[in-house]
């Protein structure tokens, strides 16, 4: 007994020391380095500190600490276009020779001679057409380890980088940081939920599991004898503007305490967030930086911020300059 | 430094303390009281041992090892009918007042009457007003509310116990153990998702997040005033049969390595659980018990075990009956 005790005083004795090393990193660590401290960093700093502070009036249990982000524009880069796009693109091309008939045929002849304005007149049924011929038709596996391929060579064209380098960094951190105070961190993307799913966790640390998006339908067949989940050419759900929200209460079952996004897609996202009982946070990223990355807003083909814009200044929620809030914007390389 | 080094040798002492306590108390402790130490709990173990042997031949890493749990029959009881369905008749009485023509209507007639043959009768269509009436037309906190204020109040006709106490304690231990073991436990259910979510964490210590099921469709719009989520008279997924594999893939983006059910409404999922690479686990749950539950398989109208049954045994799969494999059935009230 006498070796027991001993034992468990020198545990006590560690475990003080423990604390004490704990709260001293913490004090002279900057969880956010790559933002500069303006209002967003204080404006994200002062939520988590109030909704983590046990017995604060504001304070949330873990399990509803739920924050939602959008993918594209709010995670990783969207210009010159979608990374799904340029990834449908490739894919035409590469499938090309087995379809002779696409080079006469649209939408497939203007992917291939690049002419969009020819696919754009095709309008819906020339999209579904497209993610058909290179969405559908191979089990969810196989169209994992296609998009895992493809990232692998594919390159951004400003900075000839993987588009898993052209994450943003301070959004990096600010996903580990939520994370490091019991949030449990989603993606909420209008983009196609199996073209995130191989990638999330490397890149984001978010599970395939916690990642929401648009989706075609499945279907339950044996495929070489085996039991497996064909990918069909046929719409199961667009996770864009009203139908953000319906995807989270879908897949989450509650409504977020915090979200962020980008666009106008986003804005019904944030929109319910705000709408629940107690503290909330919503923030907007603005991509204000035409030298370190693109600038662009209300008139964007991709990512447009109009109205969310105008709904976060009346509304007082953040919004992310990123010129002046941002230090670095991409990981270090 | 001194100091530090000395408290350094204590927090050794400490850690070296720690790890022989962990070690003899999980020695010491049985993870699965309530099971007999029959072939099934065997089988159970040396799955999880060896999946979770750092370095052995069948290591899955811990991000991996997702267990998907069928919920009627499998983890809380379904006899003498489904749960939900006694939801939806204790339901259509309480609503009946404000509803005159209900009187002479079917299916609600038949609901009021106790006439199960004429509510029968009215097939699919009858059973889809019976959940518009019930399930729709409010908002998804809504529901939710009127779902834990029936459960409050409900009792299960054999047991006279709430429903939320007639869940298998043996399964209760299981969920605990995988998780204990880095199990990420979900349920997939041909239940209600939203009929299930507002009760699963605090039942099994499974989140709103980690439950799947069938679903009606919900949509967006402002609910006095606020942005909110409106229960729609439609269905949106049905998570049965064919279903499960697909509702898995939708909600997780992976195949399971451990599925658990008790009917031919989780042969799919079984199935396609079997199918995949590296160490496997199936395991249904077969009613043997008329004493201590209700025994029933290949002819009951509820939780039919028939096909299922005969696949397991073909293969292998782990069938747990109830009467000899279980020491406990219910949780100590």
């Amino acid at each position: 007994m006498t070796e027991l005790k001993n034992a468990l005083r020198r545990c006590g004795i560690c475990i003080v020391f423990v604390a004490f090393s704990v709260v001293f990193a913490h004090a002279q660590t900057d969880p956010l380095p790559s933002w500069n401290d303006t209002a967003p960093k204080k404006a994200i700093i002062a939520f988590v500190e109030k909704v983590t502070k046990d017995g604060g009036a504001d304070f949330v249990p873990v399990d509803q600490r739920i924050a939602t982000f959008d993918n594209d524009g709010t995670l990783w880069i969207e210009q010159p276009m979608y990374v799904q796009l340029a990834f449908m693109i490739d894919r035409v091309k590469e499938l090309a020779p087995k379809h002779p008939e696409w080079k006469t045929t649209q939408p497939f002849k203007g992917v291939l001679d690049g002419d969009m304005k020819a696919v754009a007149a095709t309008g819906e049924k020339g999209l579904l057409q497209l993610m058909a011929a290179t969405h559908a038709g191979m089990t969810v596996e196989q169209f994992h380890k296609i998009v895992t391929d493809w990232l692998a060579t594919a390159q951004q064209p400003k900075y000839k980088s993987p588009y898993t380098q052209c994450v943003y960094q301070p959004m990096l951190e600010l996903l580990a940081y939520l994370r490091a105070n019991g949030f449990k961190t989603y993606i909420v993307s209008g983009g196609g939920v199996e073209f995130m799913r191989p990638w999330t966790e490397k890149v984001y640390g978010i599970p395939p599991e916690q990642v929401v998006g648009s989706s075609i339908k499945t279907k339950f067949e044996l495929v070489d004898g085996k039991p497996d989940l064909m990918r069909l050419p046929e719409i199961n759900f667009i996770d864009d503007k009203e139908g953000k929200p319906v995807g989270i209460i879908q897949y989450i079952g509650r409504r977020p305490i915090a979200a962020f996004g980008n666009s106008d897609g986003d804005q019904h996202m944030l929109e319910w967030t705000a709408a629940g009982d107690g503290p909330r946070f919503m923030l907007l990223v603005h991509h204000t930086d035409a030298e370190r990355e693109y600038a662009y807003d209300r008139q964007s083909s991709f990512g447009k911020l109009d109205k969310a814009l105008d709904e976060a200044n009346a509304k007082g929620w953040t919004v992310v300059d990123m010129k002046a809030d941002w230090r670095t914007i991409f990981p270090p390389q």
